[in-house]
């Protein structure tokens, strides 16, 4: 059973939408992912908000771009938390899909991450997941670890080899 | 029967959207106003949009402010024309508002209109029903020429008194 | 003899604003589509809007970039509702026309769309006009209901084929 | 035993951050709040991050204006999830504190509200706690169900009174 | 003979554009100065321009805020060169009214002073005569002196008193 | 004898600054063109705006990226008109250089035109001298029924050939 | 013999910059304090700026709002360090003054602090010092020591009085 | 021995931030240059910063993107000045990195340099050193002479082919 709902307004955002999926496939996290509009299918998206939470979901992840509704609207029918990513878009750059999503009237929250940010959208599920779950808990700590290591690794080598190098390898 | 629906999301967008059903008083336009919040009523928000035609309106005109979901919503369960008003706010003084309601992905427009723009919301609304009634055309005529007149009685006191006086008084 | 005027500041902008024009063909709503040019042409412009009610015209959209100031001069002319298309700009994305087309001063008011939104003026001509014409009106509901099942169509391929699949083919 | 931690860089901000730990008094959450400035009590800070889930501590909300660190630095160094309410200010009116705590890098996710939602900060606290406890779930439905009715009331109100007596009293 | 001609979109916007008038009276250039609404009054701002050189104008000032459109309108219809005059607006502060006077096409040029900046306007109205006028050009160069000495007098004062007292006093 | 300096802060300016000395060849009005940088020429830019009225210049065009501060400053030195001219950035599009150009303070004004907007900087210096010389009215008077005569016959051919075969040829 | 030179455009500045000189005055070092203002006495930044160096200062802070180029134009003169300090604006909130002074081109850098943030340059013209001066160092640390304190103090107040003692008291 | 630290967030940011480690190698300033980031190792950038002068530096050059915290963290752990460089990122451009990094609160200054302005920020470490070593100051003095040198150049041969010959070779 699905842990998690990874949904977004338009198969255009997969490339996007599908690297939350790639750190809940990485962190072993069950998920469930579709396309569901709030515009062009509101019934599909009042019947998904309103039933996540009776089958079993624990949060759901909603991408989407430009009037970026989906978040917001899945956050007003469904009690669960719900992570709102941003979509870059052509003319606004997402600052348009940032701003839908962020700024919520009181008693709507929505867990807002960066402009593109799904990669984030799914550790920050992961994290929530992993509070009240310690072998997952470990898990993350592992990643944080790894994330420094990676860090310190290429640190190490540019101190070695100087910038000219590094740049021109 | 009203033709016009006036929603908006909170009762504190009262002071601007009634600038709306002040202009269809004005034009003798029939209208209903109310509050319907996307974010805190999504049912009733639901069954407001999906009642509308079949309740006689022809279009609706929605205010709201900051992740404004509620004219883009209103829009994607209706198939009548949805009149934005972008509420103005306090940290981003109507820039989200603007950006949530006017950036409508392909296939659900709204027609946005100013950042506290109720009393445009409304004349665009008599406008619409004045393209296909004569005699609220006349009205438009006559308001606009009012405009006109109003505009050219203060630029000839303007021109009679000169700039000190007219400011001092 | 058409009902809705399509005109915009610059051949330079045909290729967006002629998604409007295709929205009209595809729910056969009679159209006119020229350029007009409020800096550069503004007789040519005083003429079309002044003269487009008694044309038949219903309503007219306008398209224009930067200090876009066509929609909003013939909204000036005309009492026929004017919808706005902010064309995208090169240095400010299309923000520039955006603010010139919505922020209209009270009295004059212009419907305006997202950046680049030709399609939704289209739609939405579609929809005003459709709400005095159930024929139309008719249309726009088929219209939605493919947009829902084409999202749904999407949905259902992405979920039986998972995202790894749906995104290399 | 206290769930959540409530941090702010500053007293200043403790107007708005004290939102959050109303609503968690109203929901019946434990919870901690103190002043802890990323900038002025590093040490601190990092002492806070570092010992908070062994505290305990199921996440963490943290409140902070202009270059706002705090938020971003404190999930750097815990591996609970954070919350982020952006403060906001003189001169950018938040937006800068929104990027310093919502453009987070990929790996150190911080969950954003809206420019001063520290009260859906809280809101967003008590719905993850909820969804691991199903008497708190029952209370966030019951929350949302007054919001609801709230609406409805002040509506019914409104359609029967009208916007001028409405406004007026 | 007026050698300048002021106008403004409303007489909301005299306080501001009366700057430009006072310079000019400071100079001794002559003008004249009324309001002349794009959008309310389009035929009167038409017969404006159109007339303007013909009337022995020199240059236009011309000052509105929101979606600005009367500079770049007057710009169309005249070969004058317009002063472009952005007012402060109330939700955008007048970004809306720069970018709606500024971003002209290719063509027609409007030379845009800061928002607000009347006062501006006027001194640049008297530098273009002052090109063509060597008395002018002498009080402009006078003018450019006590500028010049009215800091250094302050600066004085400062250095010698202390900003302590400078502050208090 | 040039009646227009044109200056650049930099020969990367050149592509877009030439556009205003391209006009003035078009319109027989003497120039000289520069390069004079504000930051890396100090004591070239205080004599260039200090000796350019004893040369004969008329005015100034001025273009600058960035910190734009090659038109302020020469405007500063000379008593001479400045036209500035916000070169576009890399990061920030020209609002950065439109910013540092247009709002200068109180007494030293600088005749912004749009973001790479060379053209129209070369077209308002034309118009300005034509206001002291009839026969360059004459030729903006021209200049300007082209424009229109362009925008006329671009119509009637979209008009004759539809939009389709427009944007195929 | 003072260090440190703090100029500002305008004695309007006066009251933010002020609190540079007052850090200055806390931490003992020398400084001189005047107005220079790059558009209205150009003359004098220019002396200013050239004989600083001679005059034995160590660096230059310079506050400017608007289109703010005293900081600039200050660094383009002399090779000592500047410190620009961008003061917030009416219009923009300091937006222009900070990129302004910030997006200053390769090669003439200015270290640049908060928006009104003139504490702060006072601050870091110490650091700088104190880099070559241990017992101002020492100073420095302390300071931060202090700032710690301050913060530690406030929040053990806090935490045993709770936040609506606080809030009240 | 080092005097000058140049670190980064991600070896992403090395293109731009080697430009700092060239002027530094240009001056003959030593410098140690490596990655250090705030997210993912908040330890080793604890201790980096908490030894810098002990091991000697003068002052610290970070660069960082998006929610750039790394100059503002090393800032409030050091007393050393900190130099910070906001890096261009796809969706805001760096306005994020920008704002993250320049709107630090009082007691925390961070020295900022314009977005991706890496080459700038060596200058103004060597400007800083070259305070205090009057052979540094020297040099920097016939750098800029080079710089103004080179502008010169440049502009006698535009003077001389003119802008159509030094566009095309």
């Amino acid at each position: 059973m699905a842990d998690i709902g990874i949904i977004m307004g338009s198969d255009s955002d997969l490339p996007v939408m599908s690297e939350a999926a790639k750190v809940l496939d990485d962190f072993g996290v069950e998920y469930e992912l579709t396309i569901v509009s709030a515009h062009r299918t509101p019934d599909r998206m009042y019947n998904y908000a309103k039933s996540a939470k009776d089958r079993g979901l624990k949060l759901i992840i909603a991408g989407a771009g430009g009037s970026a509704h989906l978040p917001g609207m899945t956050a007003a029918i469904t009690t669960l938390p719900v992570i709102g990513v941003p979509i870059k878009t052509k003319a606004l750059s997402g600052v348009d899909s940032l701003y839908s999503i962020v700024q919520m009237p009181a008693g709507i929250p929505v867990a807002t991450v960066a402009i593109n940010g799904a990669k984030n959208a799914g550790l920050l599920a992961v994290q929530i997941l992993a509070a009240f779950d310690d072998k997952l808990a470990e898990k993350v700590n592992s990643y944080k670890e790894e994330l420094d290591k990676s860090v310190i690794d290429k640190a190490d080598r540019l101190e070695k080899i100087g910038y000219n190098e590094y740049l021109n390898n």
